[in-house]
């Protein structure tokens, strides 16, 4: 059987329509025939369903066979190789994408197994990119948002072509840790704080710091637990002189540059949220968070790892497959926290999904 | 007991030497008694075995004891962190830093356990240096080098003032796959080739690229495997005109940059050395390895992640930290090859280490 390319769509007809459309969910009904997605095309040539393609493109007539058409500019691999994976795993599927010209992303509507394009619900709506490429945060936060309408994925296709998905999803951030402290002093060394004479509730049940000694009563604070908690009006420091919030952030951009206040802006989130931050660094994070903290000797599995990122941040698919594999390795889920200029924070995750 | 800080070494008496030096390798002896590095002598204050040193800096003679000594610019807390974390766990260790003005960094020459400054062994080489520092490539390389004299350590203090080992090394890497292929052609697509018609040496026996199907008997190579085809003579490739591998590393420049002439000089590298270089995307590396490939079906273990760099790279901790915690997870050995302009490539590891 064959159908013909216009530059747009691959049209073929009614015996078609019902043999690709009707039986298997592939294009959508067109003036009596079937309208084929070029990728929905390469697929029916790959299987050999479709014997070829006629490019009418500049008024030409050339029969294209599946690998002639894969070569084209008609079709994208990237999308080749996703739309494939999925029929692989009996799934129909729809491109969605606007704009037709092949290119190194594609967008598709996946339907629950079982389900196609004649019915209302979406599994998955997918994302399919090259490695190559660069995923803008405002891309993944788009992907994760529509609420009822199929999980958010990134379909990442490799240089040897395998196909890793990857949920995005906006998490909400919630825990039941808040503790009152009484005021405390600290000294402001180069890079933390060290508290001489600390509460017991500082670290053993707000979980702050650590102390310096097993048996010491010395309980040292990163700079940004103490920039936190003299934001509170818990801590001043001393460092010569007396200071406050002001001092401490100071010493944090310092050290750290401006992503200090990025990381500060999240901490003090993440604890408003009544969820204790504590370093990320053993897993490459800023943060690691624990939400119910009652006491440090009893203290649960922590759940998420949190990375700090500007909100004009482009992932590489690369580092997102790091991130999230060592998260799912430890149990954990992945969070990337956007700040942007303004005080907001926009909560993203990423975690591996096998369809 | 007192001591006296002259802005370069703390110093004691014969008193304060045999009960430092002799007894528990603290400083070195010196006209009788003993001198201390700041970081030693920081360690007895904290520890209780001296009271005060007595700053003699711009003729001065304040009492500083340990809280003060250490708020002080005498001695770094990066370097007093790994200090006493080296001396919990029951080694003892001298610096061996040329400059004692305190710092981010610092070295150790850390005995074995039983041993010290007397004896002549070294267990480690040990790197202090703060999870904000950056690490120059050829400063791990420095680390790694000298043989004989302890493993090469980088130890990095975290915010929270823990303290993590990282083992660094030098590895060979050799394997023993070695298949002589017959000359194949493909179709160059945007991001990989095509070969619609391979020997089943190609992907069953040498292990490149990837079958499109289960039964199917098309194989598509990255564009970093079909390269190094090309450069060994195998593989010739069709884009509408006849090419080789300049035509293939044309496209490969395309769609990765340089970064592609990097990657291809150290899969070449592997290939040589008789190592299966496969893409090591899930794991967010750029190869993982297999050494001894006779057959794919019976494929074992991949023993490498590699992750390809430049030599003017700066390791940030915190990424080193991630990369090596991953390896860890999948039972891999993390390695970073370096390349520069010239030919050469430099191996560099890195690993857990527990002292």
């Amino acid at each position: 059987m064959d159908a013909t390319y216009d530059g747009d769509l691959v049209r073929a007809d009614r015996r078609a329509r019902e043999q690709f459309y009707d039986a298997r969910g592939y294009g959508r009904p067109d003036d009596g025939g079937v309208a084929l997605d070029p990728v929905e095309a390469a697929h029916l040539l790959f299987r050999g369903d479709l014997d070829a393609v006629v490019d009418r493109r500049a008024g030409g007539g050339d029969r294209l066979d599946f690998r002639s058409f894969l070569a084209s500019t008609a079709v994208s691999e990237v999308e080749f190789f996703v739309y494939k994976d999925l029929r692989d795993r009996g799934f129909y599927l729809s491109p969605t994408r606007e704009s037709r010209v092949a290119d190194t992303t594609g967008d598709f509507a996946v339907y629950p197994r079982g389900k196609g394009p004649w019915d209302d619900t979406t599994a998955y709506r997918v994302r399919a990119v090259s490695e190559r490429a660069a995923i803008a945060a405002r891309e993944m936060q788009s992907l994760a948002a529509v609420d009822g309408d199929g999980t958010g994925v990134l379909a990442v296709v490799d240089e040897e072509s395998e196909v890793t998905y990857l949920e995005v999803d906006s998490p909400t951030i919630t825990g039941s840790t808040h503790h009152s402290l009484p005021a405390i002093e600290g000294d402001l060394l180069a890079d933390r704080v060290l508290v001489w004479d600390p509460p017991v509730e500082l670290h053993e049940r707000a979980f702050y710091g650590q102390q310096l000694d097993q048996e010491g009563d010395a309980v040292q604070l990163s700079l940004v637990e103490a920039a936190y908690l003299a934001s509170q009006g818990k801590l001043t420091v001393d460092d010569g002189r007396s200071g406050g919030e002001a001092t401490v952030v100071e010493r944090g951009r310092d050290v750290e540059g401006e992503r200090f206040d990025r990381r500060l802006r999240v901490y003090s989130a993440l604890r408003t949220a009544g969820v204790v931050p504590k370093t990320g660094f053993k897993f490459g994070a800023d943060f690691r968070t624990y939400a119910d903290v009652a006491d440090v000797d009893h203290l649960g599995h922590s759940e998420l790892l949190v990375r700090v990122l500007p909100t004009d941040h482009a992932f590489a698919p690369r580092d997102l497959a790091l991130d999230v594999r060592l998260a799912h390795g430890v149990r954990k889920r992945m969070v990337f926290a956007l700040t942007g200029a303004n005080e907001g924070i926009d909560w993203l995750s990423a975690s591996r999904l096998t369809p």
